[in-house]
């Protein structure tokens, strides 16, 4: 299946700003978008970036930069058969979660995120349109209910994990086995474990 | 299978105390430990409460004022078969997600919390013991290990959803279906979907 990965290139991850700079939040996205792209394809579907700026990357990329709903529902209306949508920064995605988003069979398959959010779609039918504005989960529902299809809900940590905020980053290092967590040791993050909970901490590296 | 639901009866939710009161919190508790209650015995289970103090419920109960780790411990101590400990704070538990975590066949399976937790385990193996302090999932991990216990993972959201603070409480709203979102919405608890994301609103009520 074609998987969409949407991707803002320009200004990623700006929540992040109190811990990580310009060019570190850039590093870090990059990394998590090429872990979600290495997850589609180890799980044996067709990964397409669709970035708001030309990247550097060897996936199949096309630019857009229209908003998120724009660009995602240009996909939809020109798949001819079940296509995905999942979020860039979903960096404890494995190929098993993306297994499990595409084993199900109804007309919209959608992985909740924190939030009320939606981080993860598959859609089998051509009247379904995104709506990525606040509280997304429950509008798309509301969408496929309007639309009589039938929409399946996926209950899963890692899909529901957008990395977002500082304490996110956390369950990066937690969890996370790819390029994003090497990246966030390598600048220096490691968890602080001496309080009752995990936090992060970065005082050794500057 | 028995899974053990431990509930601290006293100080319930002290992290909610910014949007409820300490009845309101004490009702959102019991609540909650009812959902995850039915949720057991839904999925063909037999839940044991306990607690940290009397509480009145009809479910089997037993009382014992320790700590978590060592309450529990004299739990799996006792055990003579296959247990399960499920926290009382997951208000989004559904049978399907307590199917999903005793349906794993490891000698320990868990299923993480946010921020490292461990929200859910079945133990099937006597040389198991919990340690709930912070990071309790890398323990957990590293306790299994060293026991040369085959550890298994679920990877569900609604498991790893502990309600601990308020912008827990949006997962709820969005997600529940039981007693929990119930009450929070008699509470006057409602979806702010005004902005971007959604949040939460109790402007209505007070």
């Amino acid at each position: 299946m074609q998987i969409v990965v949407p991707f803002a290139a320009e200004t990623p991850k700006t929540r992040l700003a109190s811990v990580l700079d310009s060019d570190e939040r850039a590093t870090i996205a990059r990394a998590m978008l090429a872990d979600v792209v290495d997850a589609i394809e180890t799980a044996g579907h067709d990964p397409l970036v669709v970035s708001t700026a030309p990247i550097e990357i060897e996936t199949p990329t096309a630019v857009d930069d229209r908003s998120l709903t724009r660009a995602v529902n240009a996909r939809l209306e020109a798949a001819s058969g079940p296509i995905g949508i999942v979020m860039a920064d979903l960096a404890l995605v494995t190929p098993t979660a993306i297994d499990r988003l595409c084993a199900h069979d109804g007309d919209v398959v959608i992985a909740p995120g924190r939030g009320g959010g939606t981080n993860a779609l598959v859609v089998r039918h051509p009247a379904f349109r995104v709506d990525y504005h606040g509280g997304s989960y429950l509008d798309h529902q509301a969408i496929a209910r309007e639309a009589g299809l039938r929409l399946e809900s996926i209950d899963s940590f890692r899909l529901a994990t957008d990395i977002d905020e500082p304490a996110d980053l956390v369950e990066v290092l937690v969890h996370g086995s790819g390029r994003a967590r090497t990246q966030l040791r390598s600048l220096g993050f490691e968890l602080d474990r001496s309080e009752g909970r995990v936090t992060l901490d970065r005082s050794q590296s500057r």
